[in-house]
């Protein structure tokens, strides 16, 4: 705490595609913090960024940085998470992580304070969980339908912008479109885009601009990608179902940020879509957009930069009364990483303030 | 017949985007006709455009021009295959429709030669109507796994390219995109890509650059597509299963040509994803193309100008052993459209020679 008894809070990975969208989350919620420090790697000590306002100078990752730190939000990869969260942990912060690295630890509660905020006392190692962007994209939404009508099964197949990836994926995206811009014969012959893009594909398996990759992540059993099996683990640790039956195939599309799922999902009891529709409309977090007749359905352009689960295209399925399709966007920076991760980080400080 | 025995064919709607690559298709199949005619509105009659090699002067849509023509290919408006279908068959042709005129009339099969050939012989209309592209981008694929596990229900999400929407679509995603390219800074706040993109949206309800869009057609009851809807009621006339669980949502993706669908397919048995794959490489007209580790998945860049449906991503479902997640890519111009087109009139052509 500092001396007007606010917490202090570290952010570490403050450089970052996702740390850039902190500081401005930071800089435009309510401020809970008193001391605020930006803390980055050896590369990127030394900078000096804007936050709330004010200009801190980065500091450099080491056991000392955390002196004095009640809540450390990480931003990183999941090993250098593994390896630092315990040692903040240790100088006496709680770490609100949002790396992979403990999310499925059953000893780490995964949190998404919309759904399942009381889990986020329950932390024996000192460490908070945030959950992956894909899943952040559609679970808020999902929680308000559970909720009412009990969920047994979701199907779910995403639309994911080049920014998950990280800043690499954007730069290549914006590369590959400056390539591909201009030449009105492409798309059209197989091949044409990959001798255009040539082969700087970033992060990604396959040329992005003028093209869908149903990749992302690494490979795991059966085929089936690490995306595919985060939403699956971790809309079930969420929900507290660990049943659920959860299948999704993740696609990559040539889009900045934001990130698209169209869902089937089935539930214990009949739905109606007028109500399912008004209990989304109701959801703290959401926005229902949900009016084809005008043209009024999410879409990344209109999503991106904001904070809400948007929903459209509520339908009950034409076979199954028990069943809904929809289709969600969320900015998978924003909620799905560095907003998630404060309203996390608000929750252990208030506790902390009381 | 012309005098060597060989049909006469007309090719009504040779100018636009599927017409032109109908003429391609034409120019580099087998070669079983006699005369080709082309047809088009008053607008684009007397153009002389190249087909086998040879240059033929395109003529305006009239009764005379079915005047021996034993088939003839419709590629134009509901409205006017309505209208002309019925003229060609007057004069004696056998009319295989492209449009959505025709095909959820009990009295006109809708084939897909690879699923149900035999159907195209009971026409009692004389009529046989070719399926939506985007049906087509999946239903090879299916129907080989229904032959063997027998199909039960269908969750399919599509990502549709603009070429679906025809030439206008296309040119207005390259629009979009000479105007969005080289702009580093879009995507990231809301709203910046209708700043850039403008009013000129074209056939779409939003724009298509950096973007996606869930909604393909026109608004039919409980917020579906027309385009969700034409899958449901294809996919259920094609593999003769009128009961048959089909839900889809269509959205728009900022890609040329070919059209992509994530599927969840459930069955009467239990699947293997060893043995599923064995019948998608064995099925004629599917290219299974599937080892990630590889980085072997369709995409539309790889899939565009190719004839078959490719299949990737084969994976059962971790909860179901009777259901399987794939993800399939096809050119909606050509199996979408014009190649469909052409088998279809192939099979009357054999009929007719026999």
């Amino acid at each position: 705490m500092n001396e007007n008894n606010r917490p202090v809070l570290a952010v570490v990975g403050a450089t970052g595609a996702v740390g850039t969208v902190m500081r401005d989350v930071l800089s435009t919620r309510e401020d809970v913090w008193g001391e605020i420090r930006l803390v980055a790697s050896a590369r990127s000590a030394g900078r000096r960024l804007t936050v709330r306002g004010e200009e801190i100078e980065v500091r450099e990752l080491s056991p000392e940085v955390f002196d004095g730190v009640d809540i450390a939000m990480f931003d990183v990869p999941d090993e250098v998470s593994a390896e630092w969260a315990p040692v903040a942990v240790e100088r006496g912060a709680v770490v609100v992580d949002n790396s992979g690295a403990y999310r499925m630890d059953p000893d780490v509660p995964l949190v998404v304070p919309e759904v399942n905020a009381r889990a986020v006392r329950q932390r024996p190692k000192g460490v908070i969980a945030n959950a992956n962007c894909t899943t952040l994209s559609m679970i808020v939404a999902l929680g308000a339908l559970h909720a009412e009508y009990g969920l047994t099964a979701l199907r779910a197949s995403s639309y994911q912008a080049a920014s998950g990836a990280g800043q690499e994926g954007v730069d290549t995206l914006h590369d590959q479109l400056n390539k591909v811009a201009g030449n009105r014969e492409l798309g059209t012959h197989p091949g044409d885009i990959r001798r255009v893009v040539g082969a700087e594909l970033g992060p990604f398996p396959a040329p992005l601009a003028l093209n869908v990759v149903p990749w992302a992540g690494s490979l795991k059993d059966d085929g089936w990608s690490s995306e595919e099996l985060k939403i699956r683990n971790e809309a079930r640790k969420i929900l507290e179902l660990p049943d659920l039956r959860v299948s999704a195939t993740c696609v990559r599309v040539p889009v900045v940020t934001t990130h698209s799922v169209a869902m089937h999902v089935t539930f214990e009891r009949e739905v109606n879509a007028v109500r399912a529709s008004e209990i989304l409309r109701d959801a703290p977090g959401v926005v229902l957009y949900d009016d084809p007749a005008r043209g009024e359905f999410p879409t990344p352009a209109d999503v991106v930069g904001t904070d809400p689960t948007w929903v459209g295209r509520v339908r009950r399925d034409l076979d199954d009364p028990r069943a809904l399709e929809l289709f969600v966007c969320g900015d998978n920076l924003r909620k799905g990483a560095a907003l998630n991760t404060a309203q996390i980080a608000e929750l252990v400080a208030a506790e902390l303030s009381a």
